[in-house]
């Protein structure tokens, strides 16, 4: 069973509907599908946001990516988590796309507002020599599966727009974060201060679908632009508005979302019934990190279990403690987390251990 | 009825079922699922190349400009044609990628072997002032409709080679290419001189999947770095493997590309027969480029058909010459030739526009 | 005796004085110095124009780059002649620093209205897929020694404003065209639409200083910026400062220009009565392009005289004519013009050639 | 009296006297002068490299960025200091010229070996998700006037060699740093492990001149062209060697930085004396840090003393902790140091002041 990454769950059902459905007959090319209207429509419906300006690019580094060239210069610098996807899982894609520069706020995963402060304060005290303060960036849920409350949010966008600096949300588990909180779209980015989203549909279900959402059009052609040039515009657009489409319609998006921190807080509970468990930090949604003595893991994994160590098991002392992500993707029944909690509750019984 | 663009088509069963084949549990991500491999040993053997390295992209700016910018340096120049995609429609996603410039070869669509000679001497007499001299580009089919021949892919080649200067084949349309030649992939490949190659498959009959092969695998993990950075890594990368399986299995890419160029063929053999239409070109494939007077134009498009014409029909007299371009892609059936033809035999007949 | 360019000449006298008289004392950097306020404000002087923005750099290439970036975005394209130097003698450096392309517009030197505009309509026919229209920038005097007249540049400059682009002046050799026609700087530059100047000191009498000017300066900061992330802005500014003062004061710069264009009219007039040299064009200031047999050349060299021709004189037969440039710089006695004629005279003898 | 940046200090004679017999005559342009020879030379038996690939550009920052950018791949990350000056003082000009990022290695100013090992470490943990490894960038002094030991650049460099990573050294104060080890140039460089050096001229003494040394010449071509591509190849070369000859001949060089580190171990000892004046770090060579009450940071401004403080001192307490730095350039006598010591002397007694 494996629990490494939501990259590896596959779609349900009704993408693949969608996806023959939007098979019949000739389309116009380039995102000029009808199915992009409807696409266009449902996410300003979503969002409570008529005016914003809708993309669909197929990669969560495109739409980080394009997002943040588009909001900022190059000779400037965005500020992130020093564990944000944009700074440690893009290959320098932001800096490619934007010639910007990344300042890393703080050390935890989480950005803190004073910290935040600070880092903005720090920047263009050197006139013409020192980059320039640029947008700030922050991830919902976070990479350790935190989730900023809207009223973290809201402090994170005050200070920024102290500075006039623009906000982007990377919401590559945009859904999870939501459905943790129990607010709305809106009340999550633009009427807590965010400007730009990268909303993300891949890892709850879509094949490779995100989009990237202007709430304040301005820049809209530029991100057209921006788009093509980086190679990102598709011509069989409608297979991505289809998909985005299945996503939206019945709320398909808050639904898979909803099984997926379902199951994972099911699997939370069950977790911390084993002593040998030791949360990380507490997880809100459908990330979790823990650490375990190596043994448990070896054994886990001789048992069929597959996910990620943060370092080596192997020639490690059975005791060492060891950090494990496990993700819970949408498709994940209770089952299935019944399944994994019992391993994982043999594996850590040491004396079975032989 | 539509023959605008074989980005307007659908995309066959087989591809359907492939997805919904390739959905079933889960796989590892980008590019580590177990389709990919298969693919990369179809490849090899389709071009009887065991040591390509072989990648999936999602669109074919992002199969030419990657593959280019692996290929040069950012103070070089590609030599391509004028009215090559990589000029023309890509919104300057080669020089994005590669920092390189392009310099344009000859006035015409294929590049001639003595003008490339030609272009290909004028630069580097300024030593480091000047551009320095980088890959040779050439697209087939062109886009004009033009194939080279064996013979004539050799010559370009051979040109490059005296400079030391490596060669990229843009083959958006490469299966109509070889369609039209009776020739094998190797054949029209590294056999021809030729050492990567964007391999198309989106317009005919994929939703979006380039394949990039380098026959020489030296510079492939600099590749994969390129493609992760300019954000073209899929995830989910299984679902860019399954389509591009069932494309090669069972030749299924040769068969859609034939049905093209077949259909293709009775449209020109049709069109030849009214007096009205001037080819631009003896067309060699699937892309056909007519001069017809503007009437014809504004009878066939009220009548129902839908294609792109390189200057308006609004407002010009009627028997202004106006340039068209009708793509026949794998889609259509010989019954949809007969009803175009009919069209456009009723449209010509200028009695009867009224 | 070297006429093969004139960043080969050494610097007026005035400019040794004017740099001892700057190393007194200690002065800010970065531009602060005081003397760089005196540049400021002679040139706003110069060229009438209060609020130009006003900035130095050390070469032609940096002013040309760091001024069209300014003025484009990485997704448009500059227009520019085939044989300028921003794009045969720069390296790919205009592409590097503004991420634009350059289309080249007709097959000449100068730069014809008509063809102009046909380059500008025939882009942005392709929506976002092609690239989109960008500054136009013209060489005054060109790269062959031709000088735009006011209404040439005239005419250029109000088609660019028609398509509401920007125009740039690579004034390499603006002395020798401001000489050469006899107007005043303001005249031929914001008074004939033109935008941003890039303002030749270094092939005039200078080390290494340009002057770039904005008229309008609303994008001044962001063009610091671009010099700063360039390399371009230098910390002890006040030794480019204090040159260009020297070149201003007392219009030196204009003295400059008239000493090479009076010398190279003396020159002109002589090679006219030299019956196996034939112009290529007539030239207007210091550049001058003749075409001569290669017995001439061989003759010339091996008397003393250097320049560059535009094709090898080794190996080929006597009367092979052979391109070679002439340039009279500032530093050119009118006895030094009559030595030149006297040699080039005598190597034109056939007869006295053994 | 002004100890703000040895950007402010003038030229000696005999660099004037160098420009004034290097405007002799004619000489080719573009680095084929006849004095750039001699600088190659020079520099290669000053260094005893005689393979060394030498080069000479205007700024620091062209020096650092155009070397790092021909040690480096896009994809890669620059290690370097949190305080060093690519990082903080250059606008991004490294990631511009290399497209790679920066790693901040520790929270120090010196580098220290640990740090730089976990540091490397940490990168590559991510397949191609994660930007690569790639140089090590030391600064000598640094920006904090600490200079590293042989012992010191020889365990850093040693670090990077495990990597297989290049090492860059910004030498902007190279030569004081030099004076303060009393070792050779050879031992401060390539014999400790250092693969490329920014050798800097302007801020011990010259007007605009660094030299780029490779001591292994593979990548000079390269260099070549990313240095003309970046605009920093001057065309009016000569006066860029005629300063860097004057600079090495007779060792001016290690003289002039020989009375900047002697001038500034007086005013060193002077202000230890002063018991408000804390040190930040034991100064090694002309740069110094203190920390002293705001009050005497007022009056010795008042009494005509120039110098940066690191926060403002308007409108805080005058007990209120402010710290200042000192740069003592090549042209201070020691009667400028006693003058400003006894400004400061003044400035600290505290009844003083009214």
């Amino acid at each position: 069973m494996i629990f490494s990454s939501d990259n590896y769950s596959p779609v349900p059902q009704q993408v693949l509907d969608a996806l023959v459905e939007a098979n019949k007959g000739y389309q116009p090319s380039y995102g000029e599908d009808s199915q992009m209207t409807k696409v266009r429509h449902l996410i300003q419906k979503v969002f409570e946001a008529p005016q914003a300006a809708v993309y669909l690019v197929a990669t969560g580094t495109a739409a980080n990516s394009l997002a943040l060239s588009t909001l900022c210069e190059p000779w400037q610098t965005i500020f992130c988590s020093p564990v944000s996807h944009i700074h440690e899982d893009e290959c320098n894609a932001p800096e490619f796309f934007s010639g910007a520069k990344l300042t890393l706020v703080g050390n935890g995963d989480k950005i803190n507002p004073k910290e935040l402060k600070k880092s903005i304060q720090a920047e263009e005290s050197r006139g013409v020599h020192g980059p320039q303060r640029g947008p700030v960036s922050i991830t919902q849920i976070t990479e350790k599966g935190q989730v900023y409350t809207l009223n973290e949010i809201n402090e994170l966008t005050q200070i920024a727009k102290e500075f006039k600096l623009p906000v982007h949300m990377d919401g590559a588990r945009f859904a999870n974060a939501l459905v943790s909180l129990g607010c709305t779209a809106a009340e999550m980015t633009w009427k807590a201060g965010v400007d730009v989203v990268s909303f993300g549909g891949t890892k709850n279900g879509l094949m490779g679908v995100e989009g990237v959402i202007f709430f304040d059009p301005q820049k809209a052609w530029e991100f057209e632009l921006r788009r093509k040039r980086a190679a990102h515009l598709f011509s069989k657009h409608r297979y991505l508005s289809a998909q985005m489409l299945a996503y939206l319609e019945n709320d398909l998006w808050i639904e898979l979302a909803g099984r997926a921190n379902k199951a994972a807080s099911r699997l939370i509970a069950g977790l911390k019934e084993i002593k040998e468990v030791e949360f990380l930090v507490e997880p809100k949604a459908n990330l979790i990190f823990v650490k375990m003595p190596a043994y448990i893991h070896r054994k886990a994994f001789s048992m069929g279990l597959e996910y990620y160590t943060w370092s080596e098991i192997d020639g490690v002392s059975d005791d060492t403690p060891v950090v494990a992500r496990f993700v819970v993707d949408w498709s994940r029944s209770l089952g299935d987390i019944d399944k994994f909690l019992e391993i994982m509750r043999n594996a850590a019984e040491k004396e079975s251990y032989i």
